[in-house]
């Protein structure tokens, strides 16, 4: 089960006094909201993206932080936003991407609203394994039309599912939808009244796509001979690397 | 004036004769074909991108090699595909993105049909300050479907305007188009038809959305403050440097 962004929290206008708020309610990962809802979790032997909650860090920080809990009730996994909205957001970004193993289904890439986009965070878990990309959001205003584009596209240039879970109205502009890993929608609300999307998802679907090729056509992780020049890419003084971008076949 | 990729070769079936034909009629740079095209753009007084070509490399190699014709009648640009659509394509990778300063518009970034399907292609090319992604295009299958998408994603997510020409029917699918932005279609062609998309790009436009923010709100190459850690990328050996981020700011 998966809820919108910050679903626990207050909305307010962005200024100082929801920052104040906020630093009143934000909660350490090992705090009573998240202990409630690891009992959640448990009690209805479900797996639970209870969105993100506002965390307090370490040192006093504020991070925009996906949780997912598992049916035996435990933290399996927390993701501070990388790409928090600003200057709206007050939130510190985090620094590790974070995919978390779905007993039965497969591997989730966790993702939070703003993060989508910029592209390397799709295809920075896709390439640790991930079969769908679970992105948590919050969007209140019109460029929810923009964040349709992008949820398809990451879902076509990653061969992955993309589940994009935006809050309803009035606050959110709704507009939830989930994509298959050739870009198809499998499901949308289509306005921004509340709803549930049920989904049954195949990660056989994801394997199937990635050797049958997108429209029976492309094969874009299998694009390299292993003996082939790496391209280099001075944006991220990186390189795509023919012999490590399989995500099958990288050893990580 | 753009022309789809190809343009000015056959089609036939990918198959050995195919490639025995593209050997023959493969041009180097300096040969008769392209001093053709240089004197017809010097003569129309017109920047020309006639598609790409079949080039002939230096030790036989065959390469999808899109140019761009000066006014001046100068080869002004080469950019040999990075992403031959495998494994149908007999052409060996390029390894140099290119982009070319149009007099009077901007910067383009040459790109060709399956490199759409690589977000890195409009990244790196956006990084290098271009203005507006030229994509020529032989699509004759189905995943122009996918490809529409990916326009509009790589205009949203680079914040520049693209130009995908696809070749039209029997051959090609068509479906041309002009996006802008903030992955808004300006202009398209709505099916395999062939037609003209009379356009003027401003880029004055890239600089306002990039400035006022998409849907005056998301400014993605202005998201980082200046102190703040690179983001690592282990998919690309790389990392997103909040210092050389900014392509107006990365002195290349």
């Amino acid at each position: 089960m998966i809820f919108p962004e910050l679903h626990l929290f207050g909305d307010g206008v962005p200024d100082q006094q929801r920052t104040e708020a906020l630093q009143e309610a934000a909660q350490p990962l090992d705090g009573r909201l998240v202990r409630e809802l690891q009992q959640l979790a448990g009690d209805l032997k479900v797996w639970l993206v209870p969105g993100s909650i506002c965390e307090r860090g370490r040192e006093g920080q504020l991070f925009n932080t996906a949780l997912a809990l598992s049916p035996e009730g435990k933290l399996a996994a927390s993701y501070r936003k990388i790409f928090p909205w600003r200057p709206h957001e007050p939130y510190d970004p985090g620094d590790q991407f974070v995919t978390v193993d779905l007993d039965g289904f497969g591997r989730a890439g966790l993702s939070i609203c703003y993060d989508a986009w910029f592209p390397e965070v799709s295809r920075q878990l896709a390439w640790m394994g991930a079969d769908v990309i679970v992105n948590v959001v919050k969007t209140t205003t019109k460029d929810r039309a923009q964040e349709l584009v992008l949820a398809r596209a990451s879902a076509i240039t990653n061969q992955i599912f993309v589940v994009s879970v935006n809050c309803a109205g009035p606050t959110g502009r709704g507009h939830s939808l989930i994509v298959d890993p050739e870009g198809g929608v499998i499901d949308a609300l289509d306005d921004d009244a509340s709803g549930i999307l049920p989904a049954q998802l195949d990660r056989a679907h994801v394997q199937k796509v990635r050797s049958h090729g997108t429209a029976g056509l492309n094969r874009m992780w299998s694009q390299f001979h292993s003996h082939e020049a790496p391209i280099e890419l001075p944006v991220y003084q990186g390189r795509i690397n023919p012999s490590t971008w399989d995500p099958q076949n990288h050893g990580q």
